[in-house]
């Protein structure tokens, strides 16, 4: 299955190119939106199947908004160097191995659709794309044997990054820095999630094009890795690393971010609220 | 005011050495807690002094449990060097100037009575006690003059931190790592926040002793630099920093965080379930 959330947090099915709208059965009443709701509740979307569709809406998903699947996760955990091109490309000494995870912050999801917004006019900012890895149950220090079992879909990820001298949570976590979608796929669908070809395209230059059989820690590491460090909840996403191509963004820019069996996410790029780097808040006198 | 959590998330209202249980008047829906959901809807704690005390139970502080009072924030936003003597003592070439900040997962909330879970039996683990920020309103590239007006009120936090090789997420996110508390205390009770004695004890040994005013940026400049980078939400927390005296822990160890004017709070360090750093889960084959 396919699903998605739309025009201002509805729940939807995707069949074909429609959305089927599952509001009237499924509800949300917290900011986390439907599917992380529901994944508390149930801890897989295998419950989905059985919805009686009948007498719900059938939209074009042209004729949509799509928002992220996954609007405010509980967390969002990222992989630092998670391929060796990556590892080479970044001139990195080391790999996830010895770097471990890092958080972005819940508030810079973005919609599919949605304009990244640029903070700098003077520092480079970079699009990474990324396999995203849905948790679906309370998740803790599980084994890479188990792994596969807490995990409830997938999804695309934009980790947008600044280069400069700060700690990677404040250089990945300004609003609109973490594009998400366009849909979540559940397990089933998705097959061998550790053998996608992922490609992504910034202006229609294709920078980025791999397997994720390339990755470090593949899906199981990943999960069981995170989960030894902090428990994972109904919700939280994991950006599994980029691979080599990452590159700067410029104002007008439109990245695609396609991966196999899970779809496009596309996003705008914009320098409109871009400002020196030096006026950002400094130390009190 | 002094506000608690308590006995399974029932928020109280601290008089003297008793709490008054509000959960009659004040409810809460969501893992995040009630005094969230509090400033979700109204943005300060103001209108809790308007509450009819009348009829609600009384209970001796001593008699009760006390629950962390923002048990999963939306975000913890941390400083990593805030204090220029803990810059020396790290042999830090930066502060937070250059650093910027970094998130902790919300995960690794503590309760005050609770115990720190040592990971690694071959990794130095250290406290590090902090003044903490509660945000009440939304707040997005706010001024440093306008910065205290989104400042819901503060706490003690303690930032238990791994020394290893990892992101600061990781080795600051282990479950158990961050304990919060004793009590919320608004602002008007506060006072100064950018001039209070912050001790800390471990096993007795009084290893942390400065006033907040030694901090690099005060928390006026943490909040406008923090909603510069990502949007502040009602019940985000921030660790303000921790000054020069970190040191390991123990199993067996005790840990005092006393601020002026917000309280003591108290936990337990065991290395009941650490495990060599060796056993970690690690890449594929």
């Amino acid at each position: 299955m396919k699903l998605a959330l739309f025009d201002g947090h509805r729940p939807g099915l995707v069949v074909d190119d429609d959305v089927i709208d599952l509001s009237p059965r499924v509800s949300a009443v917290t900011p986390a939106g439907a599917w992380s709701e529901w994944l508390d509740r149930h801890g897989d979307f295998a419950g989905v199947e059985d919805i009686d569709l009948a007498g719900l809406a059938r939209i074009p998903l042209a004729e949509v908004t799509l928002d992220a699947p996954l609007p405010r996760p509980g967390k969002i955990i990222a992989a630092p160097v998670n391929y060796l091109d990556h590892k080479i490309e970044m001139s990195e000494q080391k790999t996830i191995a010895e770097y471990g995870v890092f958080l972005k912050a819940t508030s810079s999801v973005l919609a599919p659709g949605g304009t990244v917004m640029l903070p700098f006019t003077d520092r480079r900012t970079d699009q990474e794309g990324e396999l995203g890895i849905v948790i679906g149950r309370t998740a803790r220090t599980v084994s890479t044997e188990d792994a596969l079992s807490y995990v409830a879909g997938y999804t695309g990820i934009l980790d947008i990054s600044v280069r400069s001298t700060e700690d990677r949570s404040t250089r990945k976590s300004f609003d609109t820095f973490t594009p998400i979608g366009p849909f979540l796929v559940t397990p089933d669908e998705v097959g061998d999630a550790d053998a996608l070809q992922l490609d992504c395209w910034v202006g229609g230059e294709h920078r980025q094009s791999v397997s994720t059989s390339e990755m470090i820690f593949g899906v199981p590491q990943l999960v069981a890795y995170a989960s030894s460090i902090m428990t994972l909840w109904p919700g939280d996403v994991i950006a599994s690393g980029t691979p080599a191509g990452v590159g700067a963004l410029s104002d007008g820019d439109d990245i695609v971010l396609e991966i196999a069996r899970i779809g496009r996410l596309h996003v705008a790029v914009s320098a409109a609220q871009a400002a020196p780097y030096a006026s950002r808040p400094l130390p009190r006198p």
